[in-house]
């Protein structure tokens, strides 16, 4: 951490922060330039409320130094996690392969989700996505079919071999879904549920977390540090687009930067949610396109047999003629950047 | 709902539309314009998910017409709500009288909240505000007493005969909650944990609701909604600040407008918190007086007998003279408004 | 500023870091901190471009420490700005008086400006604002009346004494605004237009400088610097809105909280725009309110006699009555904080 | 356009609208719905301010339907937009091809200029940025060589055959930019000064139009509009990066999916910008990959021989190795989208 002092800032001020930075067990570096003095603080800080220095007659304001995440970073682990996705194709995520999730955004019914299924197995998708419980902006939204619908996504891989990914929402669904999923997702609203979270740290399934709608980076990686110091070290950041002043031609922004960037300051494996990240299903397919150009360890996307009669998100929905043309050519854009779908 | 279709569109599309609008149970209505044609839906589509509309061929876009929440809509009930908030000292919010509540970001100790509870209490507050449950962005911070908090927070309610208010951050901790709080605290980072908004639902005291950091006027009523539509009809609105790109001088913008907007569209009260609202103290006053000057019901801030040796957000707290100025100061631009603190 | 190295840079990092440092004729100070090394650069660097660092090997990032405004800062000059606003009725503003400047979007025609400069003028406005060259997101929308609007500007500040605010929207206008108006106006979307700036800088009439749309507190009083920089020293800042996620009830979000901080860091007078800040009449009184209890130095804003037919800017117009109601109510805000309007 | 009525709008209310419709030239429909009634608006209302309709009493919002821009439109021009860039290599832009446009932030001097064209060439480049103007956020910063640096740049393009490309950043720079350079750039601070616009609308070379920081998919068209309706049909589109809360990790946030947005709505071509779009140069090549993964039409971006020592914009710069490896990859993601560098 660095003090940063006001200009015309007195001896006094600054001998009242070394005492408050000594209090926090730092050792201080005071350093006097030309218009300003700063006081360097070194020990480890990470877990110290830092902003209450900002208080101090004569403080300017307070720069951390040290990133607070720590177990999700790659400077504490070297190599990239892989993580088995489960099901029966023995899928990995963070590897060279670049794993395909797919299906609608709720299970709304056995025959549908089935039809879906084998048409996104076909097509080269290893995950079957599919909401059980719902988180809806309304309360009078479908809610979802609740474990009815964990059963039918359990027949589906059983005739398929898909790994079942489906979203947790609180502490109470987490016995079920870990009873019928392979991978339990965080949703962007739960983003920073910590209790949910902590929760999570106790299981032994692999947790797709989405980034929140407004999280920034580090905040992002602190809500996986969360289930990481928990105990579970399977976790995959899955960014699915923030909420900008763009939303006329969107639902929201997706700022695909953030892949390799997660890629240098974390070990784990980063997916993309072109549907979310998007909202509006003409412009997936190039989103898949960019996301695995960059570096995406994989994707997650919606798909529904019957879009237009989609019970939820129909609007950002491929149908399944559309998804066997996005993975084709999307086979190819990995394939020149050395990665395989 | 009206849906615009593309300039070119053809006859068979609009028929296609047409058709999907009937199987909504909607009644429709083609109006043929100088370059494009619309079809305007009747009936209550408030329930029906409009998106997939976009996905037929020749259809520009969809425009939703109907607000979605409706308890919480002025439409509903034209009067205010006024709501009793819990102590000893006759409190409500929603009237005439501008309520404070303030307190420490988090209960510490015993002492320490006894000191802040009588200060503010003499200052004018009628709210004691505190945390027992903390939601900390990392694992590592300090993440609060527990049910040990919540009795400290009953013994000041004891001495000082203020209402308690305090988070609660998930399901499990309502029961406690509701024992030894009278206003329950839904957080920004909670405001869209639709599991935690439902339990709410049935609880028989006042629910302080924040902001979603990145929710949208509508989100944040629907949020509301769903405490409403479970039978709890005491919700107070909180505007706690947004995130933009405003992240220099503050944590969080402070939108004020939004106070007079929900008064238009809904008759809940609405308090605002110019702590989180801004992150740093010596910009809380100010904006104290803003808030009530356009209109906010009550203001809750973070206050503390010692702010720099505070465990949490210390560089937002006020300390006890400052808390006290700045309510003189307030009480006269709540006169002029024709208002009392 | 500061360089903080990546935990794990070699010494070799560290003398290529402080090469490069000496080169750019600062002094530096190597500190070894437990897990990092940050090397602290003493002597004025506000005008080298420091984020080249952020190349070297090694180099985690740079944290500046100076603001690099200078002339528009507090640290420069101590006490307050004040500045005439010309006109006949010797307005100033950054003083204890809070100016009201009225007036419609665009100059019209000369018969409904007489009406409404007369009518502001009655209900305590000083000055008068009304667009002649009209920066339109749409070429196809009206564009002013260029020097004609001027001349009607021109009479009604003879018929009322009113300051004549005007926006200049390119050099080549700069003559002709100097001539007729007492208030040259930069509107936000020129708020970097850097030449404009620096041509403002040679003009002998206050400046009435808008904030951007996205612009960051430095980056506005970096704009304001421009101008001083050039020699005009008469600068006005103005908040109007920034673009946020806000955009359904609103246009701008107004965030008021820069009110006091640019108080802080700057000894020039601040106005609030709340006819831009909102986009919606229905808001603009509130928010006059809490603009003038949260210190702003005066206000500009919309007001024509007949809204519903203006030619732009109808929305966020208030008409005659509105205004007077305003007024009133804004004068008794101004006496509970010991201004006046 | 659309009217929507307040619900319990009453029909004196109605009958107001319906009058004020009329008086703008428009054909009014009346539908009365369940709860609320609309009143659709039938007529070229492209150039009316609408918004003043939402003044009268009873009307709840006005929802536009036409696209204010028309000549940008793939509405009106069914084909793509080819555009020539001159030089001598005969590259074009809007094709198959995927030109390559790439130099220093600044022209600093005429050695390294040379070098860096020869670079670039030989790498595969077909156009070479530089900025002769520089717009700067602070008026102490360098301020860019002027007509010397235009003179250095034609000089690189008589030896290499690259076509030039040069900001503007006011009127009075036209002549000089249209003398010495291939391609003129509007930057995105001066995305919407709209004199700047209308001048280049009377130039007969191509315009490289970068978004604005805050400007919507509609703003931007618009801006394309004011030079096209000015005659210079030659406009090539440039998304640069937003502006949003992610200001840790980048300077900007790249949202690639306007990239298909853009081709559907226009026929104009589209090039990006990863320099300025991310602000860092190591997720550079990542966003390149992307940006022609997704349809980019071009890239455009900051390279420089000695990154460490540029005078501007050094961090977001790419040195000539990795320009090269850059180019090398993003070939193979050309080809696999069926393009070509």
């Amino acid at each position: 951490m660095i003090v940063v002092m006001k200009s015309g800032s007195t001896p006094e001020q600054v001998e009242h922060v070394v005492g408050l930075v000594r209090s926090m067990g730092l050792k201080e570096h005071v350093i006097v330039g030309t218009e300003r003095t700063v006081v360097a603080c070194i020990g480890d800080d990470r877990f110290k409320d830092k902003s209450r220095l900002e208080l101090i007659e004569g403080v300017d304001r307070v720069v951390p130094i040290l990133a607070t995440y720590k177990m999700a970073s790659s400077e504490t682990k070297k190599g990239r996690t892989i993580i088995p996705l489960g099901g029966k194709l023995g899928a990995t995520i963070g590897g060279t392969k670049v794993p395909v999730i797919a299906g609608p955004c709720s299970v709304e019914d056995r025959e549908h989700l089935l039809e879906i299924a084998h048409a996104v197995k076909e097509a080269g998708a290893v995950g079957l996505r599919g909401g059980a419980f719902k988180p809806r902006t309304s309360p009078y939204a479908f809610q979802g079919l609740a474990e009815q619908g964990l059963k039918y996504l359990a027949e589906a891989r059983e005739q398929t071999g898909l790994a079942i990914v489906t979203e947790v929402m609180s502490i109470e669904q987490i016995p079920l879904c870990v009873e019928y999923a392979d991978v339990l997702q965080v949703g962007a609203r739960n983003a920073q549920n910590y209790n949910l979270l902590a929760g999570l740290g106790h299981v032994h399934k692999p947790i797709l977390l989405k980034r929140g709608m407004s999280s920034t980076l580090e905040e992002f990686l602190l809500a996986a540090e969360y289930i990481l110091a928990g105990g579970n070290d399977q976790v995959i950041l899955c960014e699915r687009g923030i909420r900008t002043f763009e939303l006329d031609y969107v639902r929201n922004t997706l700022p695909l930067a953030i892949v390799p960037e997660l890629h240098r300051r974390s070990h784990l494996p980063v997916v993309v949610d072109p549907s979310h990240g998007t909202g509006k299903s003409h412009l997936v397919p190039d989103m898949c396109k960019a996301a695995v150009a960059c570096g995406s360890d994989g994707l997650i996307l919606e798909v529904h047999n019957d879009p237009e009669h989609a019970m939820t998100d129909g609007a950002q929905s491929l149908n399944l003629d559309q998804f066997r043309q996005m993975m084709a050519s999307v086979k190819r854009v990995a394939a020149a950047v050395d990665r395989e779908i």
